[in-house]
């Protein structure tokens, strides 16, 4: 059931918004006739408070909430990082919510949000929202979104994100030229535009350079990294195993070097890779880890930078637009 | 200056705590000669007045902070996981602030929390906090505080640490087994107990295998990771250089890594090192790093696990006690 605010109980009992929140108050300056009236339209239209309106209203919780999957993530964490380095020089504290990639969570944390704690909010939804509902109601109440990496189209809002189909595309091709011929997708990311785009750039690679696409060589893993290690065994140790691999994910590089660890298997001779990662260690990994790396920091700036001025200048308002911030690929021994 | 709450208010004026509630609300309820009383104790004993208070007290925002310097240091992000772990269990809600190890952010942070939007707080103290009244402020109020890895031992209360003494006299112990005699101590935590009881134990592993403690193998390092590079590098370089090293902190281990390869110094044939570290990554650096490990998904377990009993059972009570988790040494490749 949606409910109303203030303003629209005001304007259906066409009476003024302070008589309608003195009533509530059960003010002895109003008539018990018109707080019995504005009782029951209150109960009708589902009238919710917000203590934290006004508050809300001049921006003056000084608050912004990030909500993202996880901080183990060395992408969020550093995107964090970016927000916070921009909160810190304007005044405002962050809170951090954690959705664990979980659907449900997020709609948890919005309900929380609703009691109207924070100024905006700069989101990278979880992998599977199955309705934007909740996200829906705080934007429809004016609380300014900014999304990142893992956006959401159907808000008119800023989304940031990087180049993740061409930077897909690009991974690709540099193990096609240097050499391989079956190049495994080591995907985590399931119905998801980031995952997505990533994939499509892997198979456009693979189709731009006539290698036909290999469904078999697509691992399509979960959160659950016990599994993704036995997934990824299996596949380099079937008959016809990869002579490449290309990880959208940190994580699975990091869980396809144990795997081939456990199978003696040596990077880059049997096998290369490259991954989207933005591990500060892939240069001392053994070997060092060929990466895309996304530009975490400065996205995090640029989202905390746009919403904070959408708060600040009267005349800034998040437009309905994409912004590219381009992913960097370095090349290190692992894909040599 | 210190402040009152209402029940201090009230009993100061003689008078229930609901009359001056209501004389502060300016109610017609009250006397005119009540409210001006009312008023003039207020601001004599500085009341400071807390919208939330009632919430709080019913501990019904269900939600707690977590304060820790970082999230981009694997030892606060894994413990936060373990805060999660719980906290999603039971219902809760986890908004995390960062420091960034600044004692000036932990006061806004704190004049934040101030408001009242949190049930109670654990939080990891930044290195060098000059004073802690704004800890004590919150603490008097009655939000139950816990202390983990960074503890402020001046609160009664729980505090978890890991034994931080004992391992670092281990594994600068282990080293002296490999045959070390100049074992460099890598430091960045200043006036810390947690540094001092690393440094502390490494002292003691010293003196006990008979080595004098030279001080010119004592890097003291900062926040500023190009001048700990910087440093490392002169002592590496130096003309009695270490034959080993102890790293307290994870990221100074990561420092020496890049500061060897620059330097074409073999780990551990030229120097071995072990370090305090919780990167799931160990395993595969090259070569693969000793490690000091904190329990820090069980530290971060605990600290919820307790301080949610202190909410939810009435006979439960956060008393004056040190837990210890032990860390566990783990032998790899780099120390060998």
């Amino acid at each position: 059931m949606s409910s109303v605010n203030i303003i629209e109980l005001a304007k259906y009992l066409n009476i003024s918004k302070s008589t309608v929140s003195r009533a509530l108050k059960d003010s002895y300056e109003i008539s018990e006739e018109t707080k019995a009236r504005v009782r029951a339209a209150a109960k009708e239209l589902n009238y919710q408070p917000n203590p934290y309106a006004s508050s809300l209203r001049k921006h003056s919780s000084k608050t912004i909430a990030v909500v993202v999957p996880e901080v183990l993530n060395n992408f969020f964490s550093t995107a964090i990082s970016g927000i916070e380095d921009v909160a810190l020089e304007k005044g405002y504290h962050v809170l951090i919510y954690l959705t664990h990639d979980n659907a449900e969570s997020e709609v948890a944390i919005f309900n929380l949000l609703k009691s109207g704690r924070v100024d905006g909010i700069i989101m990278a939804v979880t992998s599977n929202p199955d309705q934007t509902n909740h996200i829906k109601e705080l934007h429809d109440r004016g609380i300014p979104i900014v999304f990142f990496d893992r956006i959401c189209d159907n808000f008119d809002t800023v989304k940031l994100v990087t180049n993740d189909l061409e930077s897909a595309c690009k991974a690709t091709e540099h193990l096609i030229e240097k050499g391989c011929k079956r190049i495994a997708f080591l995907s985590v990311l399931k119905t998801f535009s980031v995952g997505n785009n990533r994939l499509e750039g892997y198979k456009q690679a693979l189709t731009k350079h006539n290698i036909p696409i290999d469904e078999s060589l697509i691992v399509r893993g979960s959160q659950d990294y016990d599994n993704n290690y036995q997934l990824i065994k299996q596949l380099l140790r079937s008959s016809n195993p990869p002579d490449g691999a290309f990880a959208p994910v940190e994580k699975m590089a990091t869980t396809f070097y144990y795997a081939c660890n456990e199978l003696k298997l040596k990077i880059p001779n049997d096998i290369r890779i490259i991954s989207f990662c933005n591990l500060e260690t892939a240069d001392l990994l053994q070997p060092p880890l060929s990466t895309v790396k996304q530009p975490a920091f400065e996205m995090g700036k640029t989202a905390a930078t746009l919403l904070m001025n959408s708060f600040e200048k009267k005349k800034y308002k998040l437009t309905n637009e994409i912004i590219v911030l381009p992913s960097q690929i370095i090349e290190r021994e692992s894909s040599r």
